[in-house]
């Protein structure tokens, strides 16, 4: 997009989809910062439609007009750039296909619609001279899609790897801290906001999945099927896993994974172990952070604030400063990549199994371990027997550190160890990520 | 800058000035990651010509011409763009400024350059319709100066604060892990390349005033007056300062400060007490990691290699792949800042006096800092009397941390502290900056 000196002059006139959380901040932030934002943008930016299906009376929108119909926004001619804030894939996708048909640029933080209908909404944009702003999509007011746009932009990149749920981190943080239990925590972070009534798309890691996507899709330059992506949750992970990986020098966060190999790329988001000494693992509470490994700077990490209406909204903004500025927020995206299968991953262990408290059982399952080259880093074993559990139903979990393998080769091993008498129930088995930090 | 469609399908002609060891980085970089470049760029970014005072004939300059005089360079009309690496604030600023008054953008990597002469070659872009890009200037790889560029930028800023000097980073990680001494450390940065053969620039802080500078005038919005910069290095910390602080619970780091006040801007570099669970005490070796609290996002943190050739020569590339794209680099300064004198600071402090080894000393201290309204936080006190010292002479360190106090009032306290008999040498002072992290 180019524009003249006289287009220049004039306000960029924002129209708003959807007024919730990060609208409303949208709608405070321009007004508050309203003198710093026409600094970096060389001109005024005025939000002069607002739609959303509910109208919310108590928010001040100054001199824009409110519709309860999106039409009012997207069909409008006195309107340069469209924000959308609406959430989900459905409408949020027809605003979108919309705006960028009519070759006018819009943002978006709408994870979901970018992970599933990225690489179609990138060619429109293409083809209809447009641009799609999308910094408020990952990891709310950290400017980590702007990094990987411009900063280690002639970068190869290896790999990315972030703490992209601030639901997740919130509650392994509190469950790390106050040694609570996850339905405790989940009930707590549910009173504070911090989690949605339905907290499957957070805690069982599909939001983290979105994010890992649109990520890896920048970082790599390649669309990502969505459905080809790896999701584990936080929902079986326990106080006493905290406590054992603690004791191993680790801390569990739940991080998207992309990385880049000769034979395609991985893109998983799953809790792992994460070395007490990466900066990682000192992300607590709702921050993200997001670390990027390339070929020139190395490793880098990028951290602040996931969520929260200003934080998000700052994002927006930055996205419509850019649109003000003529800068262009293309993505040039090259052939789809080839996601691996998770079997393919490999990394070191983490695995507690429930085993009867009896002579020989670590040998047994060290045999097994070792039929698939599987070797043992280390072991808390003994451990007093469970309470409430005596005589022949006694048992005591066996947490075992592996070395590095393949995950094919762990589940063959860990489908073995199951079945034996002397294991009394499912084994708990977590990735642990040893990454750089810088 | 505005490129129509025929500009855009040519390459971008790079004249590169100075040829040390960013310069030679550039040239590897831009040959080793030309695909992902011309991706990024969407043309290709050629390297045309080289001027170097000394020829080095072992660097591949590929298809560029080189030569010993920068004219050649500078007064060459097939150059799109210049890169200064040059250094230093004199030969540079002459490339600087004929590139500038050309209309023709300038990529540099200079912080005393843009320190020093910041605002008047701002000013020269402006008028000349030219941009400068400085994202290799400040923290090496890490995108600093993007992200308070456009990441951030409609955000009120409240302050910038960063680790922003490797080689004092490297020397103060080793003398904590170690225990070894400044000197010895120091010794082993020269050996292994991250400290100059003449350190002073660097442990002397000035390196990191320069830097703390030009963020802040970003950061502000203002030009600010070098000359007015508060600066102390990492010379006189000793082992033993390091061991108190960790006892303590703190780190010691040399940071770069820019706060916004109501009556002016703090902008200094001095060591100081960084709390161990703070994300930045966990930066270590030649890292570089920087904090922004602004008024939208909260808190966030960027951090990565902090000098090195590949490193900073990614920063050139990235201003590069922003100019072949046409975006404005350009900086929109108000007002000079008034900036405070370090007296008008206010910090809690670490003391460290050597004291007689007799009773009453810390309560004759105490009452010397109460005199000035300064409370006592905590003390460590009682050690051994020092080796090799005995009877009438033997002296021990009263460690002290203090309440939150303006440094005026810390410095006539100290004064007065330091003529009392019991009292036998300088006070070592440092402060303590409890920075929020992300």
């Amino acid at each position: 997009m180019t524009l003249d000196a006289t287009a220049a002059a004039q306000p960029l006139r924002v129209g708003l989809c959807g007024l919730g959380t990060v609208g409303t901040g949208l709608v405070e932030l321009l007004r508050t910062n309203a003198a710093e934002i026409a600094r970096q943008a060389g001109r005024d930016v005025q939000l002069t439609r607002v739609a959303s299906r509910t109208p919310k009376p108590d928010v001040d929108l100054g001199a824009a007009s409110f519709a309860t119909d999106l039409e009012s926004v997207v069909g409008a001619a006195d309107v340069d750039v469209v924000v959308e804030l609406i959430g989900g894939a459905d409408v949020a996708l027809e605003v979108t296909r919309r705006t960028l048909e009519a070759g006018r640029p819009i943002v978006t933080g709408n994870k979901a619609l970018l992970a599933l209908h990225g690489p179609e909404l990138f060619r429109l944009a293409a083809e209809h001279d447009a641009t799609i702003g999308f910094e408020a999509a990952v990891a709310g007011g950290v400017p980590i899609i702007g990094a990987l746009q411009s900063g280690l932009l002639g970068n190869r990149i290896e790999w990315v790897s972030g703490i992209i749920n601030g639901t997740c981190n919130y509650i392994l943080t509190a469950m790390t801290q106050d040694g609570a239990d996850f339905a405790d925590v989940l009930a707590q972070a549910q009173a504070l906001g911090y989690a949605e009534a339905d907290p499957s798309f957070d805690v069982g890691g599909i939001d983290a999945a979105h994010k890992i996507a649109i990520l890896a899709s920048l970082a790599f330059g390649s669309p990502v099927d969505f459905d080809a992506v790896f999701v584990e949750g936080i929902e079986s992970i326990g106080g006493e896993d905290i406590e054992y990986a603690r004791r191993l020098g680790y801390a569990i966060k739940h991080v998207g994974i992309a990385r880049r190999r000769d034979d395609g790329i991985e893109v998983r988001a799953h809790p792992a172990l994460i070395p007490e000494t990466a900066l990682l693992a000192g992300v607590n509470g709702v921050s993200n952070a997001i670390v990027v490994k390339d070929n020139a700077v190395g490793v880098s990490t990028y951290a602040g604030a996931g969520a929260g209406a200003w934080p998000t909204a700052a994002s927006v903004v930055a996205d419509l400063v850019r649109v003000a500025r003529g800068e262009a927020c293309g993505v040039e995206l090259g052939g789809a990549a080839s996601v691996l299968s998770i079997e393919a991953s490999a990394s070191p262990y983490y695995l507690r199994a429930p085993v009867r408290d009896e002579p020989g059982v670590l040998a047994q399952l060290a045999r097994l371990l070792g039929d698939e080259g599987i070797s043992i880093e280390s072991v808390i074993q003994r451990e007093q027997a469970v309470q409430g559990q005596s005589g022949e139903d006694a048992w005591v979990p066996l947490v075992l550190l592996t070395q590095r393998v393949e995950e094919s080769a762990l589940r063959r091993a860990l489908a073995r160890i199951e079945s034996q008498p002397v294991v009394v129930g499912p084994i708990v088995s977590l990735r642990v990520e040893p990454l750089e930090s810088a």
